[in-house]
């Protein structure tokens, strides 16, 4: 099974021959394959295209009965729409059927089929394009791009412990993000900057991203405007014109589960899906509480929902990019909480790979989680086996691919880090193995024959240097030589490598027309806003 | 994709009418389902059977150029067999073809296929038998067995450090094991008793896996009498008849790669199968030392030389138990160091599966590898990895399931018990997903609609206990309830856990008159023999 590593980008959005306006894609481009080390090991990529086969589980008559009651809730239960009745006309103009429950409460049922017919005309793949050409990234198909935990409120370090986010602690994360070599995309709130009023925090996020990482990234989604503010941004990096017929950002929206969408999210979905910008559609579903405690019910509430916010971006903007998505977690019997990194909910997430490969959409699954709140062994153990489900999966956007600890209300810097690193290991991982004459490699063997060790023979010496995934973080060494270097642990290794990243960091170039026309357009947008904490 | 839970272990080899001698399998019969929590728990099984599929990454024609590559390096290179002419005469009369290539030294080749031909006796599956019967292990075929790490010199827990090995930690260990639903086996040199002169050890060892464990375990291999010792002693367990037929106790024999067997390993090899006992073949290959950097030639060598160890054992007795083992491993290019838990011997190891399956043959493969010197981050990351390649692999036997440390060098108390809670996830993840009515939940959404949670909805109540794999170790909790219990890292839990353990273990209950017998049988053979400290 030979795997082709992709050494360019695939152009379905060649770069269009004029650009005008405040800034264009050109004037930002820096250097091709900058960045810890690109270029240098072939493991390093834009974004991965996986070289292994998926590991399905599920049969089909099982997919068969997962969608069949995906489509029974539509039909017989419904989802409910809050506060956008734009949305609830759209749905209605396409068949759905709306039936008000409340003030500014509909619920809309769909016919069987009719929402999987409305994702016909989403994108199978599409690029979602960084300001750097060489760090554009393709989501769909068997491409896979792994970016940064989003959404936690407080940050970890070891030095300082649990403490709520600031703008600082966002600037750090992606500036740490953006030196990996094996992340892909930026992300988006990497974590909460509190110490920025909730209603301009947008505004500084959505630069650091800019500003610090050259990758593509997720913009504002927690108010119609933010998200509009967002894509603004972006025409000021790319230019309008190319923003229009290029996916340059995505939002990351949450349905409400159990089967409701709310208004702030649908409203925020049809402005990115109106500017032909992407969208993820995520129901966060916790076991028992918000969905079924069994995944075949869960999973198919999670398509449930998923699909719905997929098909309103068809119905704004047909064709504009979707992301179905999934995020199943579990709880624990003996204290009620959410549980994260456990096994069902990782058997849950290689289904909806199938199912989304099955509907031809991209899929958006799983990540590094964690309930520990240390970067310790218990951290590791269950993001492993959650980040090894979204990779074996298939998934192709794997949000929260670095970070994730404390239930996803900490983003740690240790396990930023020990993430990162392991995200290394999976692209050796997903690369497979190539069979072939030369890694058959019978004249290893044959060049001494039986009992002569194999250090100097010319298949070694040939391969030595790229046959094997080498962690960056990882200590190898014996023990004696670990134990003179003081005895530390992984999460006291992953201390330090946070802070000799920080002191030897430079951010990508950027065009000062740009940088200024960004920070006139931020002082602009907040000196028409009174600051808001809520 | 229903799974069938196991509820009783395969009557392949049904107990005999009559039992005779020293003892005799029924005398020492314990309650059914001891354990800690044994029969409560659906997931408590004596071994698992595998109820997802395989990750299969191979084609076809991959699988068939490494098996032909293994048939050339029989055919062409040859296995060196050494001190022992029996085994070199077995294989001339089977067809090898035999050269003297120095004293006591033979190089021997085998035409294409005739090897595996020699394989067509060796069983798929067979049962190891326990002296307790509730707690036979199957090997084969679906089945996959969990057995604690095998071989260290050095402990290690966290009061005292590395030290060398001593036969009470030998106890200590086997005790920990014993005392986990989440492993099947007993496994074999758990540690190195490093305090028992060496001629002496394997007397010990066998006992305390007969005295302080009831599951089956592995015998000695380091000299052919003490593979005798170690049987012998089955007979005073089992009875010398019910040993003859049944499979009670195996040997675990390493080749010496690259592609030479000695003559202490085959002459054991040939002991165990003599007596009609199990053994398992394997080759520890060690990329760019021992074997090709590249692992579709580590597959195929050791192939090669992990299915002539297996050949041997049907010349002796056609019928006898074998297992095709696989030990692949890599190194880091900064140290030249070797290291575990990376991913192309993990891809290996998915690989040697289906090589497995496609032979017929019961596969030992992987375990929870990792070089980290303490259970850390670190340490769970490449474990899980490696063990994850095990369990999606098909893996039969999965030696080295818990404990495994310092590249090998050392068994950890604390990770044994972080890997003993990780297989318990396992036994969860190989059961995979029932999809069916029920668990497709539909009723539980419609019971109270969109927006509505679902703490106390029927279907809930239903499930909400078995739903979800609850882990005994890890901290679920909040951040505040963990930081109030004094915010301890899971090695600090995996330390106490080990000492609770310890304090309230009862040994399970074993005849009076067989224990008596073991005795006099080890203080006979230690009188026989002055001490040997090599």
């Amino acid at each position: 099974m030979p795997h082709a590593i992709p050494t360019e980008i695939s152009c379905d959005t060649p770069v269009p021959p004029a650009r005008r306006a405040r800034g264009g894609r050109a004037a930002m481009q820096v250097r091709r394959g900058t960045g810890a080390g690109a270029g240098v090991n072939p493991l390093h990529v834009p974004y991965i295209t996986r070289g292994i086969p998926t590991h399905d589980i599920a049969s089909e008559e099982s997919l068969e009965a997962i969608i069949a009651t995906a489509d029974r809730i539509l039909a017989e239960i419904g989802i409910e729409f809050r506060e956008d009745p734009e949305t609830v006309r759209l749905f209605q103009q396409a068949g759905g059927k709306a039936r008000e429950v409340g003030p500014e409460a509909w619920n809309v049922t769909f016919e069987p089929g009719l929402i999987r017919g409305l994702l016909a005309t989403a994108p199978a793949e599409f690029t979602q394009h960084a300001r750097n050409p060489a760090k554009s990234v393709r989501i769909g198909g068997k491409s896979m791009v792994f970016a940064p935990a989003y959404g936690s409120p407080f940050v970890m370090d070891l030095d300082k412990g649990r403490r709520y986010g600031t703008i600082e602690d966002f600037q750090n994360l992606i500036k740490l993000a953006q030196s990996s070599p094996w992340l892909h995309h930026s992300g988006g709130t990497i974590c909460e900057p509190t110490d920025i009023p909730v209603n301009k925090r947008h505004l500084d996020m959505v630069y650091a991203h800019m500003r610090y990482s050259d990758r593509a990234f997720l913009g504002s989604i927690t108010a119609p405007e933010r998200a509009e503010d967002s894509i603004e941004m972006c025409r000021i990096l790319f230019g309008a014109e190319y923003v229009d017929s290029h996916c340059v950002i995505m939002g990351n929206f949450n349905s409400t589960s159990p089967l409701v969408w709310d208004g702030v999210s649908t409203r925020g979905i049809r402005a990115y899906a109106a500017a032909g910008q992407g969208s993820i559609h995520l129901p966060f579903l916790l076991g028992g509480a918000v969905s079924p405690l069994t995944m075949p019910g869960a999973i198919a509430q999670c398509l449930a929902e998923s699909m719905v916010g997929c098909a309103l971006t068809q119905l704004v903007r047909p064709g504009a990019p979707a992301i179905l998505g999934s995020f199943l977690s579990s709880m624990s019997l003996r204290t009620g909480s959410p549980t994260f990194g456990t096994p069902e909910p990782a058997l849950g997430s290689l289904v909806m790979g199938q199912i989304a490969r099955r509907l031809k959409m991209p899929l958006r699954c799983a990540g590094n989680f964690s309930t520990s709140k240390l970067p310790d062994g218990q951290a590791m153990t269950q993001a492993m086996m959650s980040m090894m489900s979204a990779v074996n999966g298939g998934a192709n956007f794997i949000l929260h691919s670095a970070g994730f600890l404390d239930g996803l209300l900490s983003m740690s810097y240790e396990k930023l880090m020990l993430d990162m690193d392991m995200c290394g290991a999976l692209h050796a991982w997903l690369k497979g193995l190539e069979v072939n004459e030369d890694t058959l490699a019978f004249e290893a063997l044959a060049e001494k024959g039986p009992g002569e060790h194999m250090f100097g023979c010319a298949h070694t010496l040939r391969h030595y240097e790229t046959a094997y995934w080498d962690s960056g973080l990882d200590d190898n060494t014996t023990y004696e030589t670990w134990s003179e270097a003081g005895g530390v642990d992984a999460m006291t290794r992953a201390n330090g490598a946070w802070k000799a990243v920080l002191a030897t960091y430079e951010a990508p170039p950027l065009d000062a027309g740009i940088e200024g026309a960004l920070c006139d357009f931020i002082a602009q947008r907040k000196s028409e806003m009174a600051d808001a904490w809520y």
